[in-house]
């Protein structure tokens, strides 16, 4: 018997001794989180499975539900483990709640369904609907996973605000004023990022993303932030770090508090309209305050922390520009290492790449970490968008083809996120025009002009036009919010097809990401960060544009000329010479000599 | 004191009898229509004011409530009416149940409001929410109006097998399958154009729309069709296709029964599940059936007709090919005798060209018809996207700048909607440039090939990216579906911002018309109808994309060149070759040699 099934084996004898029927693995952390710390992989622990998804298991069934872009790698990590995937995102899919209905039909008595209800949001058990007993577990794992990790206790640190732009008072007071538009004395944020950016830090409880675990409950005279602390963190820059917080008049508590804190609090009459995002809270902690005093009303809505956080201040404007100059050194230095290796032949593979891409981002002043884990791939493996280099056996990279690096760095003044597709030896006919239309969808979007009011979904076609008139697609979106110094994806906007109402507002920042992949052959993205900023005012309208944020060359050498306009071209050349123009100070002689070939208008 | 506020003195003394706070004049039928007959033009009635809206009176304010589409229209209009312009669709718009709600603050009693629930959607009496008396006065306008016209009972014909494709058995039975599907024993249906396209019968109850007032309750063994028939209708061409109705199965009752055979529908338990579409049924026929035994259940759900009639069949679309060949031969007379008039200087107005199309279009075999009202718009008035020509004083079409013709016909075998800006003289660079930048907006879109399961909200952005570009836009939808023989803007589908879900099918028919308005100025709209049509399956997806129906000529004369690419320049070379070929042996030697001039390459 395998690692994992025994696992699942072992989870079933549980199962048996309580009388459940069902048990839900959720794949994320009690904050919504995208990326989660080790201690919520009980997924992974459970499943050798280290993508996005949730299991379930029961008496004779063990599946796992993830979507179209975790197929490839769900179906290679959960070989042997006995567990079978389940596919969302499909035609015929059916979501955990219709199998479970399905996998119990209806009889006398209703099947009991356990769940970590610190893992789950609300809305998740709500779509279970009638006909289930739901047993909420907090910490569920624990009776199966002996050596589940702690939670993360990461150094604290505070930004300040000739870094952030707006000071935590200046945020709570903005946030009070919020509540009170809202009919509201309290809220409860309980999203990563969101308290990050409103109680300006940061920690590294989570990997790529520069958070601390937490809950913050902020009413109109009192923000209690409930945080792992001593004994868990005790290192002294933590300690200033929740000195200059009580300073500032936040209450620093213990995280296991937040459950207790909450049943009591509408004892004192203090609160009685609180307001809680239902697209992040947990059920566990949003059953504990339904189960409150009937003098607390609860108030569902999005998080007012949400929208604020994605449109950038002046500062933080000035901080990223900064943070994609000094990443632009790092990536037009790392494409030259690059092909300098490949020409002395000597044998670098994707894994070696990375490793060399973050080590030129940590010689930057400010730098804290990479964004998110490098994508290294070469040739057939680059046709996985999410493909995970392997730190040992990945592949050579060969100098014919298509090599795709999707990479980026959290620095002190800024969040970075950039994809480059480079040729790095003969291409064929089939690689150079996917790169040639790839790019014109790139440009097509990063060209745009539109009038506020616009949201994503109505300026994504403007990066599949190309592609979609000769029938080609990408199966992602096009493009994701990126925060300051947080976490390289955010919302609420986006660029896709889903219907997302969110209007593109000044400050925010997104991502053109256009893409292709050709199973078993290659895969083209080209990806560059964009500032939605003011376009002018006339009779028409109020109009934005995007400005691009990321600084790094466009190889030109494998564009199929006829493939793209006159203007198209312009565009391209002006960018290219921009980064030139930016960049070249700051590279030495010989890589500045190179780029400048690298630029040459087409 | 003038007429109409004459008539809403009228109104209030009703009020003050009755004991009403307030009444709301609905704009609407019965029956959700778009456009009305005179029975039910209640607004224009009490307020002189002709376009899409509804007027609220109380004791001391009388209100017209319409969209920006019709700001300017309903100023002049309402002047010296008494009746204030209540904007919608703007930033700050405050619609009915929130003008209210303001207007009579919470007091002790609750204000009492009185509505013609047969002309309200029951969506809207909801939206009213609490803190209202509503009183449902059926046919309320009889009160003050007393001339107000009869229903109307225009000649009814069936359409056969031949001419639609699917015969009315083959309807009901599939729609008796949807029934099923969805759980149900009967439908009632109250959308006019849904109606006759399920018993494929046509009349001209409603002007420009060739429908029956009427309902239809289909259950699983009987289809009842309540309708004004004997006295009312008593030609011999009525009473043939009611004879072939009752031969198929469709009872023929009389229109005012259906509010009684409604209360009684649960009486003898055939029917239990009735659906209903929530979105076009009135208030007064949903609260009969509310009030109907417990035993009788409604399920709401948008009627599967709408989209079973947007999707056209074979023998549909080939009626629709012709309908566009013979239009266009229409088109090209037009235009030909357009510019002879202008070089005769033969004095004629936007209404005489109006009067002339129609008449080309009479002479064809089966036109039944105009699809709706020309809009024959000369220089400024073209800046109207919806200005209505004048039948006198019309302005004289003078041989300069251009020239905006918006018509449709509607004929046995199909209907048509086409809009041509025509340069009939000098133009200035302005409206060249405008004329070139919709067009190129206009190919944009006609040019899209997309994957299945795109929505029309999705593509809009290829119609306006070449505007946006220049910060210039129009501020209405670029598509709307079009009826087989039937209205000319129908659902589910459209191509516009708004976050509409509907895939575009293959077998839509949608129109093109991206346009710019330039306030005193000049106007330009460019609309062709297309087609969706399967373009292939490859590994990428399945693929659509858009067939032009319209056949008439693109005026490339004041084209400015450098802002078309060449692949623009091709496609409008080839789309006025495939009009030439088409039309040329159906029109003279005359006007073929004209039309070989107006389709030179460029």
């Amino acid at each position: 018997m395998g690692t994992f099934s025994g696992r699942v084996e072992a989870l079933r004898s549980v199962m048996r001794s309580r009388g459940w029927d069902a048990v839900i693995i959720s794949g994320s952390d009690p904050h919504s989180s995208e990326y989660v710390s080790p201690r919520w992989r009980q997924v992974e622990w459970l499943s050798g499975y280290t993508g996005e998804g949730d299991v379930v298991v029961t008496e004779d069934h063990a599946g796992l539900w993830t979507d179209t872009r975790y197929f490839i790698q769900a179906a290679r990590e959960l070989l042997g483990s006995g567990i079978k995937l389940h596919k969302m995102g499909v035609p015929d899919q059916v979501p955990i709640p219709q199998w479970l209905s399905s996998h119990f039909p209806h009889s006398g008595e209703e099947p009991t369904v356990a769940i970590d209800g610190l893992c789950e949001k609300m809305s998740f058990v709500d779509s279970l609907g009638k006909g289930f007993n739901v047993v909420d577990v907090p910490n569920l794992p624990d009776l199966v996973w002996e050596d589940r990790p702690e939670a993360p206790q990461s150094t604290v640190i505070t930004l300040g605000d000739d870094q952030v732009g707006w000071s935590r008072e200046h945020k709570l007071s903005w946030l009070r004023k919020k509540l009170m538009q809202g009919g509201c004395d309290a809220i409860l944020l309980s999203t990563l990022d969101e308290i990050a950016w409103l109680l300006n830090v940061r920690g590294s409880d989570v990997e790529y993303n520069p958070v601390v675990i937490s809950y913050l409950l902020v009413t109109m005279d009192e923000a209690d932030w409930y945080v792992r602390k001593y004994p868990f963190r005790r290192d002294s820059e933590t300690e200033d770090s929740f000195y200059e917080l009580k300073a500032d008049g936040v209450t620093v508590k213990d995280y296991d508090d937040i459950a207790l804190d909450l049943a009591s609090l509408a004892a004192d009459d203090s609160v009685c309209r609180l307001w809680i995002d239902p697209a992040t809270l947990n059920y566990n902690l949003y059953k504990v305050l339904e189960g409150c005093s009937p003098d607390l009303e609860l108030v569902k809505g999005r998080s007012p922390v949400t929208l604020r956080k994605a449109v950038k201040n002046d500062v933080e404007i000035a901080g990223m520009k900064e943070a994609h100059v000094v990443d632009g050194v790092v990536m037009e230095k790392f494409l030259w290492w690059l092909e300098r290796q490949l020409s002395l032949d000597s044998g670098i593979t994707e894994h070696d790449a990375a490793v060399k891409l973050s080590s030129l981002r940590a010689e930057v002043e400010g730098y804290r970490g990479d964004s998110f884990k490098t994508i290294s791939a070469y040739g057939p493996n680059a046709a996985l968008p999410h493909y995970s280099t392997p730190v040992t056996g990945s592949a050579l990279i060969e100098p014919r083809g298509l090599y795709l690096v999707d990479s980026g760095g959290q620095y002190l003044f800024g969040t970075t996120d950039i994809t480059r597709t480079v040729p790095i030896g003969p291409c064929t006919d089939l690689e150079k025009e996917d790169y040639t239309l790839v790019l014109k969808g790139h440009i097509g979007l990063a060209r745009a002009v539109f009038p506020k009011g616009t949201a994503g979904c109505h300026l994504d076609v403007l990066a599949r036009d190309p592609l979609w008139k000769s029938k080609r697609n990408y199966g992602h979106g096009t493009g994701h919010g990126v925060g300051f110094y947080l976490n390289v994806h955010e919302g609420p906007h986006d660029i896709r097809q889903s219907f997302n109402r969110q209007p593109l507002m000044p400050g925010m920042i997104v991502s053109d990401e256009p893409g292709i992949y050709r199973e078993g052959l290659f895969g083209v993205r080209h990806e560059n960060l964009v500032l939605v900023t003011e376009a002018g005012d006339n009779g028409f309208g109020s109009w934005l544009k995007f400005e691009p944020l990321t600084l790094c060359h466009f190889d030109t050498s494998v564009l199929v000329p006829g493939l793209l306009t006159q203007s198209e071209k312009d565009w391209l050349n002006a960018y290219n010479k921009r980064v030139r123009d930016t960049l070249s100070p700051l590279l030495g002689k010989e890589i500045s000599a190179w780029l400048l070939e690298k630029t040459r208008p087409i």
